[in-house]
């Protein structure tokens, strides 16, 4: 059996009984999964997704990162090759490393799919390697593991994926015009347009201005053919916008000084700080406009892309060498603070991948507030460990309600129940030994359990 | 009921077993509180507390920072009235809002007074908050609940109050003047005169002059006066002072550079980093003054004063908006260890908010100068999973021995028994579990939940 | 009893009987100690240890600190005496503070040497110390006590000293010459060549050059000096080098610009910066000598050493008064990244004193490039709870396999056993709360804890 019943709850028997309660209470309300990187078009032309290396190995950077890091060269694992010309191999080598993935968040994820969806109880390895791959190939063919049937397994009450300000979102609209009645929604994602170092910087803003019937090469163009974007995003159910900035600095220039600041960036002359001071303008601009048009804020800094220059030269962005660092908040967020901190019709929704920062920041900043709230553990925090730490860290300064439910935050489709297992089961955890230790009412753990499960999530995200 | 005997002890049975004969052995010792924030004034006049919203609402800032973040207005909330219009009111909202609460250490301590002063067991809600009102209400009128009935009640051995050098300290006199036998005493904390970002700071000097006939316009002059204004403190029972920096930075200059910096700051030209080095020059002097005198040192770094500019410039400070920010102290403490460390006859407790400072800095600093010692967990981190992060961070390097016992650093008195209970089981629960893991014989524990309760303290402050 | 056999694992039965089975699978395999700081003289020699003072107390500045800092003055404990006037009261001071040691680190070693070498299971005490010392002082002088006896009774199967490039390794070629079959071998630390700041640079490389044959006021003479004392080091055994910055900065300068900073440092005249590149560049030099010649680098960054000024004027480097500081990986090991990150060839070890880095920065690079490994907690973290946190942190991004096992990194002898005993023990109990919370099977623990307490630290560094 490649899952238990009891994962992930206390050893303690008293512990673990209520967690089980509470487990069982939520463990099937449906999944709203707000925050996420699956494609649409999958949806929109429901086709069968390919063989298990292409559907499993390649797309998962937080896979083939573990197996870099011990040597496996990225040729061997076909890592940027749009058709795989040895698939099969590609997952004898992933199956013969299946160790170095123990203890690790991939491994539950990948154990809970291969027994749920596919059936498969005993350990992946180099002995079960070709037994997984022709199991997992042949369900892949079958009608039931078409995208449209797994999204209705999965019991997903809304999808929502993250686009580009310049994506057509043809995919959307072509659900949308199809009979299928699935709540699959866009988020605005505008780093293309907003971040002068994102390749193409110069030519997205021409294409933004195109696109929306605006000159971008003036300010006020610009920030209106961004409303313009956001407002047909919104049309498609869109009811996020989500910044992934290097760091959560903020500006409040005047409109002067953004226009002069635009111009520069757009030359691309502008140097490194004048980049930083421009994306920390848009912030507070992406503010701005949220409170004129009610779409939720997520900020997602402090992440260092592109770590390796050795493989982004060679295989471009997002092949597992994003590393994070060290982040501030306090003084990073005033300026825009300052303007709508006091808000209460504006959601922010910080993340971070500083865990220092939960208990030191992030929970005072949300703890007051009327703006913030705080996300759930992203990324390498993504995990059994990671979300523990947050709740023992954030609750007792931000309490539970201006947290916001769980992301999944994921590329993998099939990791999705998986993933929203873990927090559930995780949450239910925490929960349980607050009770154990009579720190909080059983019947207020149940109520909690929902709430984390599935009404904050709604509430926050506007959903 | 709203608390439970076993509350806060660890789940595992035999952990638990040991944790309640531990906190048997110490449940009942005297309360020493050598820092906080309650008015000498309520027990030299000793005069009924007020209604339930002004008595704990109202000045209680964990409280309605939480009320805030979720929308509630400070407004509805009559926070900074003088005399409560709607008391009922405010309690409704306050009731209604309890859930928020859940797994805080405000819902401990909150609990915990409804439940052992006021007998209430059923929990607070928007259904029982006219009866929590009219109950508490009732219950403060009667003689039992005389804030001299009530010091007795708690068993406080001392109180330390928190105030200026401007302080006439009369209604300390008065306590003395009485007939009553507590032992209240001051604690002097120059913030008003020693940090040049003070608001008043230069009038404040000048009144400083004035009370200890000192000519505070010379550095000579200043420096009397403060050792004058100490002396006075300690004449009314105060052994320790108080120092609530926005770092812990510290500086050792010549007396001439003192003087000439004393004199920019005194003129209110000094910048930012002027005034910033004039509070490290302080922190030296006072340590100096320290050795001279005998009074115990706390420096209370890290804090972002006032983050959130609009209610600052509305409702002035202190309405929970304080921000911890990453604190280094490495450096910082240099320039006065590399003056007084090595002095035994010198105390220095160190206190922070930032979390990752107890096994990186603070550890291994109290680990090795005999000068100093480490405060309790403060502010945000006074909380369970606060407390126990402390001891599992800061005990293998620091030891118990350079701990200093627990400091209620409260406003609200009713509070009290409740934070230095939840200190004393949280303590109880971290050396049962060293005892059922075998790392802590069981007769050591015994001694040392005695010493972190009641001995460490009262050697710690020189009480 | 001072020592019991569940020492350290977890209080749950269920857990606690998982620990135990691990525990007893990998208890007696064979020692393998990579990094310390024992003497090759005592084997060379085979010389009676002196009395326990001088063994115990004198040596270790993790006692000596703790005493320090509540008030013990180092002249009564005689440190830096050569020869100890009376050692008898050395000894008795210790005994009467060993309370301060309760839930330290130093206090499981200690009793663990006392119950299980000396045969002593009444606590340590004022009164119990004469005994202590008669018992200790008498066994000394047996030959089961001799140091070879020791090596041999401690199962060590490699021991690793940590040298100067200056060293002659005399000690090291006696004990080859001799006929007694142990696995001793140096460890190459060149911080007196490549740390400007160290105490008599210049003459330091001027002798490095007159024992290499190079002329090492040229940079190109320099390189290869440090290369044949690296050869020299590997005929002894060597595997690895040691490098022990003040940071983990690295830089990548042409071979022009490092020879004039070269140059610069060479004459004392270079400033902080310069010596701080220097350092930084001779990281990314060894990197290029350890792809050429196969030694393991080892980095430890992060310690102000010293910072007890009084201190180290009077008694010199290590006398506990080294304090870690905020560390940042992320941007400082780039260059050298850039350049050798991708070879699969080389191994770099990262050590820190910063945790708050093992999930923000270390588990994320280490889990990415193929050079890089996680050595084991360090120093301070080198204890029961910081073991637990690397685990707890590290491990759900790193996964197991790219960490080494462990390191005793340790000066006493007779605490090797003790301290290999604790991680032993710590890593079954992590294996063992993972099998309990079914996140490990079962027989993967027993894999994964006989593949952390013995494969992984020989592979990793090529013992």
């Amino acid at each position: 059996m490649l899952i238990h019943e009891d994962g992930l709850f206390p050893a303690e028997p008293d512990a673990r009984k209520i967690a089980r309660a509470l487990y069982a209470s939520v463990k099937d309300l449906p999944i709203v999964s707000p925050h996420g990187h699956t494609q649409a078009g999958w949806f929109a032309r429901n086709e069968p997704f390919p063989d298990p290396a292409k559907l499993f190995v390649q797309p998962d950077h937080y896979i083939y990162r573990m197996l870099y890091s011990q040597g496996v060269s990225l040729d061997d694992l076909e890592i940027g090759r749009p058709e795989l010309k040895d698939p099969r191999n590609v997952w004898r080598i992933f199956a013969s490393h299946y160790y170095l993935f123990r203890a690790t968040p991939t491994r539950i994820w990948l154990d809970f799919a291969f027994h749920q969806l596919f059936g498969l109880t005993e350990r992946l390895s180099e002995t079960t390697a070709d037994r997984y791959y022709d199991t997992i190939s042949e369900k892949l063919r079958t009608p039931e593991f078409l995208p449209r049937a797994l999204f209705e397994r999965f019991n997903l009450e809304v999808l929502a994926t993250t686009d580009s300000p310049l994506d057509s979102l043809a995919d959307h609209q072509a659900i949308r015009d199809s009979n299928w009645k699935a709540r699959i929604v866009p988020t605005f994602r505008p780093d293309p347009v907003v971040d002068p170092e994102f390749a193409g910087f110069a030519s997205n803003i021409a294409e933004l201005g195109r696109q929306n019937n605006e000159d971008t090469a003036t300010w006020s163009g610009y920030l209106n053919a961004l409303r313009k974007a956001r407002a047909r995003f919104r049309v498609l159910g869109c009811t996020a916008t989500d910044h992934g900035h290097p760091t959560p600095r903020t500006a409040d220039l005047s409109a002067q000084e953004a226009e002069v600041l635009f111009r520069s960036v757009l030359t691309g002359r502008a140097n490194a700080q004048q980049q930083e001071l421009f994306r920390a303008q848009m912030l507070t601009e992406m503010a701005q406009m949220s409170l004129e048009d009610g779409l939720v804020m997520q900020i997602h800094p402090g992440s260092v892309r592109n770590h390796n220059r050795k493989l982004y030269e060679r295989y471009g962005r997002d092949v597992g060498a994003d590393i994070p660092q060290s982040t501030s908040y306090v003084d990073a967020l005033r300026p825009l603070l300052d303007r709508f901190g006091n808000e209460a019709g504006l959601t922010i929704i910080l993340f971070t991948l500083d865990e220092t920062t939960y208990s030191r920041e992030l929970a005072p900043l949300a703890g007051h507030y009327p703006c913030l709230r705080l996300g759930p553990p992203w990324w390498f925090h993504d995990s059994p460990e990671g979300m523990m730490r947050f709740r023992e860290q954030a609750t007792e300064t931000a309490g539970f309600y201006n947290t916001v439910g769980f992301n999944d935050d994921t590329r993998a489709f099939l990791s999705i129940p998986a993933r929203h297992d873990v927090a559930r089961r995780i949450d239910c955890a925490f929960l349980a030994r607050l009770v154990a230790e009579h720190r909080l009412a059983e019947d207020e753990a149940f109520e909690v359990a929902y709430d984390l499960t599935y009404r904050l999530v709604k509430k926050a995200y506007r959903l």
